[in-house]
């Protein structure tokens, strides 16, 4: 199967897992049920199940246990989202060519519609079957990178930061946490949920999971920059015309493409210990550079 | 030891926990973190982790097992309600006598607290020196009690009942998941960390929590409408301002408070036969009626 069928199946079995581990809209209360479908279901990339799914691939998860895992951390991705477009954050209107939470549905809905999907995340992670310690390790990992030291921390971060500037290590640190955390945690639980590999190629997986976690940020930077408002799905040059450190405001645009190269080789390298079963998450990792040509 | 003393020393108890599994706010983002201290550490009653303990000495769980999960269960309710307070919910500006949360930081940062404090709630449970299997079911337990059937749908009905006239069924629906929820997990989890008590005990202690849930929100009622603004530490009558549903509106206050009395009586029946390690929840349950009269 090629990566793009492979990710295409991979993004439509997460809809499927999504459907089943949110709660009904046919169930009480249903508008809030109803809105955290909505924003679930809107077309997504699922980088992040996609991720899960690839490290599962080393690891020889099932397919049921990387399904919770992948819907879970979506849930997670997908809360932020919905937070972070409300009107005291980035107040956006427009998220993947829909209307944003609270523009279809009202502020508090959004609200409660975040705050519900962080939870549901952890009630889904708890029916993964799998053993009882790696689902304590697999809550951990989630709620680790997730919290004020992981994505939360990194938005308290990117949010003082407007208008001031950060250099290279400063930002590199507020995307390790912003969108790093998340990104690294969805292959170390696609790893976990195996429940075979050792400590040493866990932390290898780990290391690759955190430069591709720079290598999302570093392109995400660029196309911010290059790519426009309909071919993103979301408004384009919004980071930079809110004044927002970017990759490219601190290294220029071509300095940005070199360090992209640069993470995609390393990463390239850090995987290929893992022999062929690490094929797909090669392909994910070339994938997101050519995003930028 | 008296009620009331041993209320103090598990309120000082939770406190120290609270400071022990919150983020240091010495650390980065320094700001995220302190503000997660301002709200934790504003003087709380700690009825939930004081709920914790008392179904603890039932269970024979370890304090630092009870404090984890005192901590997670508080974190838990503080985030609900540095949410419920920003403008786009209840819009409060007092919170036991203090600006809330989006009054002295600011609404972004007080939307971050809120959803770090979730998360840290399950990164503290899982901290908690209990076996794994233990462990899921803590998390299982905290997470149904919090997410879309639990506290957070409570909120989205309330929300929605605002000037719709609701019955009783409706009404006790409602509290059933907005507080009830949370106060049954806090008496579940207590018991389930002893990792002792068979089924039938753990129906039982779940059947009182239900009650005592339901006996705490009509007692909210009743001091919300007779209570003063100065005593409560919050805004008082608010509930009847805003035309929200109560248990005073919908019984009048002399039905709400024979009902307090007719759930205290079944509680204190049900709590009867698990002997004397039950006696300080026989005792909490008169003590929450007792702030009636």
């Amino acid at each position: 199967m090629s990566l793009k069928e492979w990710m295409q199946a991979t993004r439509e079995r997460t809809e499927t897992a999504l459907n089943r581990y949110l709660p009904s809209p046919d169930h009480n209360p249903k508008r809030l049920h109803e809105a955290m479908h909505y924003v679930c279901m809107n077309g997504g990339k699922r980088f992040r199940p996609i991720l899960v799914h690839a490290a599962g691939e080393i690891s020889g998860a099932t397919t049921t246990a990387l399904d919770c895992c992948a819907a879970a951390i979506e849930m997670i991705h997908v809360y932020s989202l919905v937070h972070d477009d409300m009107p005291c954050m980035d107040d956006d209107t427009l998220r993947r060519g829909q209307p944003t939470c609270h523009v279809q549905y009202d502020e508090a809905t959004a609200l409660l519609v975040g705050d519900a999907l962080q939870t549901q995340a952890f009630i889904t992670l708890a029916q993964a079957p799998v053993s009882a310690t790696t689902t304590k390790a697999l809550i951990r990992t989630l709620a680790s990178a997730s919290g004020s030291t992981g994505m939360a921390g990194g938005q308290a971060i990117d949010l003082a930061s407007v208008g001031v500037p950060l250099n290279e290590a400063e930002l590199e640190q507020m995307h390790i946490m912003k969108t790093g955390a998340l990104i690294r945690a969805a292959i170390r639980m696609g790893a976990l949920a195996g429940e075979s590999l050792d400590d040493r190629s866990l932390d290898q997986l780990d290391h690759f999971g955190k430069l591709l976690g720079l290598l999302f940020q570093v392109v995400d930077d660029i196309l911010d920059c290059t790519g426009s408002t309909e071919a993103l799905g979301k408004t384009a040059g919004k980071d930079a015309a809110a004044d927002k450190p970017t990759y490219v405001s601190l290294m220029g645009l071509s300095g940005a493409r070199h360090f992209a190269e640069d993470l995609l080789c390393e990463a390239r390298q850090v995987i290929a210990i893992t022999g062929p079963s690490g094929q797909r998450l090669q392909e994910i990792a070339l994938e997101i550079v050519q995003r930028t040509h």
